[in-house]
């Protein structure tokens, strides 16, 4: 496996793949990896020739007030967990080669990114699908893989690979959780024991809505309200959002009909999780 | 040569002539053709294996109040135009094919598109850059030809494709003017005959800057004031802008150092025409 900080180097590495007729499958990631991350890589690897995993904490996708700075990383276990799974290449570009001096340019996909994530968080979509964009034309993946935790973000990922027209497909993993539920995610590493027993009350409260619904409930209000009643249990436990919309364009939905997507995010002291579920009837 | 109204279509004949390793020039244009636009096409034929034109008059980057809608527009005659000068592919879509229904994404430069062109016509360039991305990422060419008229629009792109790390390289080819000077552009079709004569003013008065500068003159406001007092000679013409600034940035210089853009818009009744000269010192 070979470490890529340059562009152009990594360019050149795919040109030769390419021309040799081999299928690009893609993991993007901010790096310290669990096994969420690596059931990404799995589901390249099956699906494709060559695996470029990207490790870069994308600067562009932080707001000023959130954690950039102390984001967890820790290059050197990444590594050699990538290098387990097979990864063929890893990708860590320094900030300056992906952001250089008067870095100009932006993708933004508009009114979808204004909801759930993107109201407590404003410009955070803008970030990652200016990242992406950036990402993608360098990998020039057949594949790129990303994981149904990051709920949002892949319904915005899908549509502007759409509307951009651009080469690829985006592929989506289903949420790997630890042992009690929890929803695999690098902040994880955030929270205290008392936040970290707390946190359990989000993939049950999801997972009972999920439930009610089999067992005929769908009025969307009383779902979200059974939700936020369980979460409220926990009293150190902060709402960010609770809904339940439809998963193209996350409009908020009345009645349970067909697919929706109930996705939460809560915070934990100054650990703001996320988790969601997608349910059909 | 053959029409393409679809996007899939066009994909479809890129891949097959990109897996028999031609190389694939592309000459974006809105249509109503005229030497310019043939000057694109002779150098993407002379550097390329394999000539695509688009013809899209793309809504995104008129303004409300713009003349999109009579933007002249004659399909029969450019076709005979791009067949006899040998382009292999024209794509000419819908506008529904390319801004589908519930089209959300867009690309944006910043900053350097708020200057010039861009301060009279605030979202132009927004979709401009928004509809040569999708132009981009379906055409997947080697180079791309642009005509240094919008001289703007080159820097913008040039911006674009560097930032986001596309896999191209744009082109620039010189200005193609009538034999007594204006610069050809679809819009001179608006002209009236007394317009027609008083637009010689602009590459009049750019040339005589240019001279000025060559005979040593370094101050970019005596020059802007030269061109400004030519063009006011002619009494219906409105000056939108006359700017001396540098190619990259698109920043005002005051002083003539290296190579400068002299760039600037007039209006003639409703028409708007630009014009530039690059000089270098």
């Amino acid at each position: 496996m070979r470490v890529i900080e340059k562009i152009s180097d990594l360019k050149a590495i795919i040109r030769s793949q390419k021309s040799s007729g081999k299928t690009i499958g893609f993991v993007p990631t901010m790096g310290y990896l669990h096994q969420g991350h690596m059931s990404l890589v799995k589901a390249s690897k099956d699906e494709n020739d060559f695996t470029i995993m990207s490790i870069f904490v994308n600067p562009t996708q932080f707001g000023p007030n959130e954690d950039f700075d102390k984001y967890p990383r820790d290059m050197a276990r990444d590594t050699k967990m990538a290098e387990a799974a097979g990864v063929d290449v890893i990708f860590a570009p320094l900030k300056d080669e992906m952001y250089p001096a008067r870095y100009k340019t932006y993708v933004d996909v508009e009114d979808i990114t204004n909801v759930l994530c993107g109201k407590s968080r404003p410009s955070h979509f803008k970030g990652v699908t200016t990242v992406v964009t950036k990402l993608f034309n360098i990998v020039e993946p057949d594949k790129a893989y990303f994981g149904q935790k990051d709920a949002q973000q892949v319904i915005v990922l899908k549509k502007m690979v759409r509307d951009l027209n651009m080469n690829l497909e985006i592929v989506t993993c289903p949420i790997v959780r630890e042992s009690d539920g929890l929803a695999m995610s690098s902040r994880n590493t955030y929270l205290t024991p008392e936040q970290r027993i707390g946190a359990l009350v989000l993939s049950k409260s999801l997972f009972e809505a999920e439930q009610l619904i089999k067992d005929g409930e769908r009025d969307a209000a009383k779902l979200i309200g059974h939700i936020s009643e369980r979460i409220s249990e926990v009293s150190f436990a902060e709402i960010d959002y609770i809904e339940i919309t439809d998963i193209i364009n996350l409009e908020k939905v009345d009645t349970i009909n067909g697919k929706v997507l109930i996705a939460l995010a809560v915070r934990f002291g100054k650990t703001r999780l996320i988790d969601n579920v997608i349910v059909e009837v």
